[in-house]
């Protein structure tokens, strides 16, 4: 099997993630931040440490501003729901996944914020020219997806992050695709929300996310319970991070979380030129191939890339890769309506090769070759 | 070590868990329900069939009402905040949990809702009389905990679901210690929703949360986002499961959950006789001894008993069996604040000793001598 949906979730995962997974079995199987046994405290000092090694990769103020969620999705949620201003305006851009999305016209449809959708001028990157023009006096976010989902699309964030910050807009970054492979700094880039999806880019099991957040941001919980903090009180507590972590946390997926981003540390720049060298490769050659169409500008060489076949369904595409060549990618519009749209693929779809650090240059070639092969029938 | 905080998660889990668990490192590696690919499909199709097994063991009346959270508080927030009627009246008792106060008193704090905290008159169970007095035009939602997290108190589920069904008034219980300990059939007992945190009595991961509702029930998603249906839609489809699972769900987590479902379902007269035998013991040998004061009925042998020394802070009880008998038990208010208040020990908090199936005779020995020993100096 080559396995090209590393957009959809990495696989395989560094031997070290499953090693330290093994660990919940025996050493953090208590559940922490509930009890004060040593066998808790464990497992909580573990979550704290991990806590702090992503506010450190991604230099977050403080390790408080990191909160776990279930995903990115959630992670999205939470800063789109939990800091909305009524009456506000937000801009938001064609790159933008329904994560993103859907939060906001579910906002927009009852009447409490105006969005703007920004349309990319530069065919490679989303730019604060782009951004700048739409700004209004009410306008109190921008959201930018650093890598999109469906072709590798890059925002220019360090930018965007300084038009945001003279203007006192809450800077909102989707890193789902980016966390790992691309470089992030929230305090560099004025990022004020930073939202990851770690089974991605940080090789972490499915069923955690993170967001982290700027000292500038004022948050409010949308999830209400136990937070083992303040207990007597029935009103939800507000201090960081607990308040935005009710419930028991996904210690498992922590753990995998703390592992993968090891790994991706000690090979961030392998990473990065891996993908670099394979997608430019890939993207070169799809390229030459008759009948072939790519979306993804070649300076996105970033692990995404999208293309079609002719007028081929991106569907038909996909499944011919699995069934003939067991090559694993993905087709349809990938939960981004906006872009597909904007590239004029809303009936085709397109059918996305995704890679991570385990891909290989044998498996871009082979998938080339039955590509090929493809076009020609 | 002796693990007796099963009840803030479950230690150890089957070796069925672990070694379903390693799967997800090759069988069960993709992303289900957001590729058209093989491999995706297989974990789809293993989340369905998870799925599945959790409508037939809870009777719920069909597989798509049975969603996949982030957790029980999660579940719980998508019950209470997902159907919320402004201006309706809601019936809680003493026995809830913070992950139900504090949702509904978010929403009474908003205006939106009124609530009544409800007492149990009987000392071992929170009956139908008990909620039938306080029931006004506008209720439209009971929410019982099935057997309190503090003491163990139970809740005669079949009854107040039969008063709610005359009523036509939704009827939430909060099974977070009950599924996998006792008998729920949401059928017969007429629940409407079940929220269940299966990495306690169900031996799962924690990570992941279930909750269950009947037809009756209008439910709206309360987390936006990409659910793999109607992509190219940016409003959130509302088609369950998927409309209430939005994002990459936590498939290690429910694979972990399939093979504890499994576990149970193969030892489930076995798990409630046992953890029935060694929590009559347990209950009767503290109450031998002089200077503890218990807080469970006798009746209520689910395997979660709360007891206090003399007027020794709880935490100080369970700072001494944990560090001179390394003995892991939890003090405190365990996030149930009007419990405590109810049994006057929101000053001294309780400490709380909570079996599972792996519990044995021998442990509970050790635990009642080292009380004795405690309870003497």
């Amino acid at each position: 099997m080559i396995y090209l949906d590393n957009s959809a979730t990495s696989f395989p995962k560094p031997k070290e993630v499953q090693k330290a997974l093994n660990e919940v079995f025996t050493k953090y199987g208590a559940n922490p931040g509930r009890s004060g046994h040593s066998f808790s405290l464990t497992s909580a000092l573990k979550v704290n440490e991990i806590r702090e090694d992503l506010a450190s990769f991604f230099n977050v103020s403080r390790p408080e501003k990191v909160i776990f969620t279930s995903g990115c999705t959630e992670a999205l949620n939470l800063a789109i729901l939990g800091s909305v201003q009524e009456g506000g305006h937000v801009i938001c851009s064609v790159n933008d996944h329904n994560s993103v999305l859907r939060p906001l016209f579910e906002l927009k449809a009852k009447g409490v914020i105006d969005i703007t959708v920004v349309e990319p001028e530069n065919s490679a990157r989303l730019t604060s020219k782009d951004i700048e023009k739409h700004i209004k006096l009410n306008t109190y976010m921008v959201c930018v997806n650093h890598i999109s989902n469906v072709d590798g699309m890059e925002a220019e964030l360090e930018a965007i992050g300084e038009l945001c910050a003279q203007h006192c807009i809450y800077f909102l970054v989707d890193g789902a695709q980016s966390a790992g492979h691309a470089k992030l700094d929230m305090q560099k880039q004025h990022i004020d929300f930073l939202a990851i999806a770690p089974h991605k880019g940080l090789y972490a099991l499915q069923g955690v996310g993170v967001l982290c957040y700027s000292p500038k941001v004022k948050l409010l919980p949308i999830k209400f319970g136990g937070t083992g903090t303040d207990s007597i009180n029935v009103r939800q507590p507000l201090e960081a991070p607990e308040a935005f972590e009710s419930g028991t946390i996904a210690t498992p997926a922590i753990i995998s979380l703390g592992a993968g981003l090891k790994f991706v540390k000690e090979h961030f720049e392998e990473i990065v030129s891996k993908l670099d060298d394979l997608t430019t490769y890939l993207n070169y050659e799809l390229r030459n191939i008759e009948g072939v169409k790519v979306y993804t500008h070649p300076d996105n060489a970033n692990g995404v890339l999208s293309f079609n076949i002719k007028d081929l369904p991106s569907t038909e595409v996909t499944s011919l890769l699995d069934s003939k060549y067991k090559i694993c990618a993905r087709s349809g519009l990938h939960c981004a309506p906006l872009k597909h749209k904007f590239n004029s693929t809303t009936y085709q779809g397109s059918v996305r090769l995704s890679l991570s650090y385990f891909s290989t240059f044998t498996e871009i070639s082979k998938t080339l070759k039955a590509i090929k092969e493809i076009a020609k029938s």
